[in-house]
């Protein structure tokens, strides 16, 4: 599905009179103008792929990726063409859950195109900014995959913020008072955590060319922006990676929790028996039948028997909650 | 054993007419044509091998190596030859279990030897494939490495998908709750998540050679091409940690919940005791032989006892009942 | 809020006669004399601090970078002008905690504009250091960077010092015998040692930076310094890693404790139930129904079977004292 | 003590007519025919090290290494000669338990001492072998330390597979469904491989920098032969590894297996005592001593009574069975 | 504290006459004959150090870590002159513990300067060594140096032997049959070992730097000494890292083998209380009130119920002896 189309020149969108599918005649009003096009594409057909890759000459290794989807982050070179693909994450509230998309990006002197999968993250934003920013957008395809890439990793630290939200909810729960099944949650944390690390890191190599000035076609000037996105792909890995070590921290605390717990409860059992058993012992003891126990005729010997057995019972009970067992 | 023995010229088979077992005139045919034997061998005998390695001018060593067997992958450069040893796995379905076998191959520039073991892992398929596509074929023996290559790692990612539901599989199973027995299945998966990583790890090396354009005898053209199966070995890579991480919480968390699985059995264990015991005292108390008590000489008093009891252990079930312990 | 604002000549503070926030004029007279400003801000508004970037001609991101805060440690070269951002760190001692908060520090030649967030960690200490040591200050705005790292990871030492300490009582308390909820202080130490450690990894970099002489505008004399710097956050970071170290093997004592704990509690309470149990069994016993039962006529029976409880359970009690169990 | 000592030349062995220590004479006799000398050791007195360190010229530390033993694996050149330190591992069977040896190998021009510390390895093999293949031996010493050097690491491989045997068991042990006391020999296993560790992984530096050819008095023709004694090293490496990897998730099922054995029998002792205190109950309602029980008078009261307990019991032992607690 | 204090020339001691104080004429004597001065220190005073330092020069950074010591290992080059930390270990029997010292060195051409701190590690040693082996002390202040850390690192090694007694130790108590509070032992030889790490490996560098031959005042001729040095470091390390591993794998036994006690325990326990609660059942049943129940009536009734008690409990009591459970 074609999303947007358009040419840009000097940081202006310029109108062609096309239809959205004449990619040709697209790139010849771009080149004319010494301008650009940026295509948008959302989970195209491998017809209309195949359409803009004829239009635009892309490489058949980046096309087949583009189209399958489930790549790594990665940057390629084909001649003097670039070809990116960055994973996409947003957090759905609803179910406390990551999830990932993935744009692919093909970019030459005169065109960008990007291919985007999944529901989230899209890329109006970056084309809204672009647009407002007119002396960014005059930079050419690199502005727009400055951009993209910018939008993308400030999605990472919402993301990342989300879950350190999640991890601190995780801990206030392992640290409550309460009996809690803290490791499911703590599972589909490090799960999510794993997903997001693996759209994180691998994308750090990519940004360091670019913020290194050797990319051909990304300007020299642009590298400090690329910095800074390597600078928040890097924080977000950090923080990443200490919120697994914390949830670590946090599952060993529930487990040390659970064998307290069972500790605890162990001791409350066995005080509340002997409340129980020691009474039964004295009643046993009234059982007998001995000729001779004075006991059994006095007057109020049913008394004192109940007596002794209610007072076993009561030191015991006033014995066990000092010591803490009950 | 021999597979399959053929020349190929200018990305098409040419048939040669001598017996399969004369390597010379094959390979004097091909020299003929400008074109390339490509041998097939599976599991074959010392005396076969040894045959083939005269022919062909093989290094002792890798001949060794290619009927041993178990070898680590590794690329390996004797004068103007190639020696490439690949590790092939697949998933049998009936065991739930990965297998393992050994590609070997020899390339010289007029010749392509590949020496297979195990079950698994036919290169018809990659024979097909370049026999289908001619102008690939035409690259020579650099081809027949290509497409070897690129159809083992398809097939390493395949496995790592079927590993992918054995692990969902154990994650539904240890946060189910029935009492299973997941341990064993972590471990075995565990097992083959090691011996995956064993076959990829160390094949990304001679990938990257490839890549890098730098293996003589190999076209600097193919580098996108090895680059792309430097991705996949690498995506395999970094997917086989991720399930081996996420294993190690679903064991941690099996082993939360055989903890907390204990613990209610205790409970569930000592609320019963308790529905018995309590009675237990009450008969002990009515057992008892003083000679004054009233209760005895009641009309309903068995009746009142018995009331008693049923209804302390009716009490004690709500209780335990409400505050979760049955 | 602008904390304190001076021009320095010749490591000499020299006074100017203007507004506090007419930074124009306050440059020019630093310029005019060879001297430098610098200006301290705590937590500014946006609009103060675009009315520094303007006259001090800093850059976009850094002044976005300075206004947000929570970056990560990290030195940025514009032009030839640096951004540098630091992490403090505290220890509040009646949180038993460890609090941060952040240093960002434009460097020109002819200026140094420090911007701090958060409580601590004030720089009044590095402005007085170096207004008494003319000598130092003489060398510019890189003796202030210098004065305020110094100042920064000393204090990160005193804050491994009190971790250290805090490591010190959690350790005793492990290995104490009482029963001591040890899970939750070794959680909170980790979170913290991790906080730490994401202050004083990242700063290497920089610092290292700075003492290879590397840095425009920082004197290659300083580079002996640096190295010191250098020295004691390499000191902490390995300080950290101990006490990380440490804490795991804590917890795991902790978790060791809790096993043998909870074993001991077992068989004191089987000890205590096997007391009781016997007597129960004998005055069962004689509570049988049988017409032969030579004891039940004895004149003194009913003191022999008594005599008979309290042996038992006292023999009991000998058995289990002398074998550990209660 | 010496071993053996005999003058090669052209790749043979010729005879010299001298004293066994007359190591002057046969050096002069090596020296004559261009050929070398090659002198087995083992576990020299310090007497006769220093006479043999004289005769040939070696450094004061290498003997020193070489007299103490205990070094780790290494190569040092000092001025044209080599000292190369090897481990060397075997596996006792009877013990099941790897031990170690060490080789010390001074290599000149013309000649090589080899020092045998330790039971195992003997050097005959690799002698024999290049006395068998005159065209290795007239390679000179760089041949003998090529075979000592492949012999040493085949036995490595073996010492692997026999270790990889005792972890198969291992985990044919710990999956049975018997109480097994795995930990200790777990412990054991792991213990030696942390040996093998230690004497394999020193090793590949040494072997690279021989297969890299940039060690003086060693063909550069010999590389490949190193690169094969490199990719031993380093699969014994990696097996080493993964068994160790294993091993400890070997160790992880063994705990959860006896946590689920203790929930079992807990579960087990539970139904138990339930069988008997629900009959236990029953005798006591029986054994009240109100006045008007109907039951009592019955003339098949007991027998009824009885039927009651024996029934329960049953009740619960069918229970308990069907819901495997039993 | 001043503990020695010599002018060396041509690798003999000269007596010079002054004052031990006049560190003046000392370097003069020492600059006159061409030789040099060692002086030994010994938790010098503030005053003492600063004395000495303005005498040979010394750096300011370099004065003051030596006065507070606690830094880490180091080599530090001031102009022509090294500053070198070293941390001393030794073995405290009665304590079972690793005590840290540490040694600082300022080396200049005509001068060494050991200032050291803590009770161990006497440098009396590595004197007399020198005095005694004039060879190496002609060398001059680099002679001193290598004696010094050949000192400490051989040092180290004990240490290393020392800790691995303890483990074995501390293995022998963990498998033995006995409960065992192996724990805290663990984690008191894991401290150590930190401790000892924290010795060793960062002055590995500083001995790479010396055996590379590039620092400045060091002979290239003393490089295989370095070398080593560095091998003896490697070394620990590779023990001490090894030691701890061990220790973990005990660690983990450890709590293997608690859970297992447990178990016994628990069983134990329960064979116990059936042993005690079948007999009660029985006196139970004989002590109901029906009226016909024909045993009551019996001559031997009563032997009889006795004999039925003994018999289950001694049935179960083989019964569980012969399971294990006893």
């Amino acid at each position: 599905m074609i999303v947007d189309s358009a040419v840009y020149k000097g940081g202006q969108r310029v109108s062609v009179d096309c239809h959205v599918h004449d990619y040709g005649k697209l790139r010849a009003a771009a080149a004319e103008q010494d301008g650009f096009v940026w295509l948008g594409l959302y989970q195209p057909s491998e017809h209309e792929l195949s359409e803009v890759a004829e239009a635009f000459g892309l490489h058949d290794l980046a096309v087949e990726d583009a189209f399958k989807a489930h790549q790594r982050p990665k940057l390629e070179l084909y001649g003097d063409s670039l070809f990116l693909v960055l994973k996409t994450l947003w957090y759905v509230d609803e179910d406390d859950a990551v999830e990932t998309g993935e744009i692919n990006m093909f970019v030459g002197h005169d065109f960008v195109i990007t291919v985007r999968h999944g529901r989230g993250s899209q890329l109006q934003t970056a084309r809204k900014y672009l647009e407002d920013t007119a002396n960014v957008l005059t930079h050419g395809p690199s502005a727009v995959v400055y951009a993209v890439c910018d939008t993308v990793v400030d999605a990472y630290l919402e993301v990342v913020e989300d879950l350190q939200e999640d991890v601190d909810e995780v801990e206030a729960s392992v640290f409550s008072n309460e009996r809690t099944k803290d490791s499911a949650r703590i599972y589909t944390l490090k799960r999510e955590i794993a997903e997001v690390r693996r759209a994180v890191l691998p994308l750090r190599e990519p940004m360091r060319r670019f913020s290194s000035g050797l990319v051909p076609g990304v300007d020299a000037d642009a590298a400090p922006f690329y910095r800074d996105v390597v600078d928040h792909l890097t924080q977000a890995a950090e923080v990443v990676d200490t919120l697994d070590t914390l949830l670590s921290g946090a599952f060993d605390a529930h487990l040390a929790s659970i064998s307290v717990q069972q500790n605890d409860d162990m001791r409350k059992i066995s005080a509340g028996a002997a409340i129980v058993v020691v009474p039964t012992l004295i009643a046993g003891v009234y059982g007998m039948n001995f000729e001779h126990m004075p006991e059994l005729a006095w007057q109020y010997g049913y008394a004192f028997a109940l007596l002794l057995m209610f007072g076993s019972s009561g030191v015991l009970f006033w014995f066990f909650k000092r010591s803490g067992w009950l």
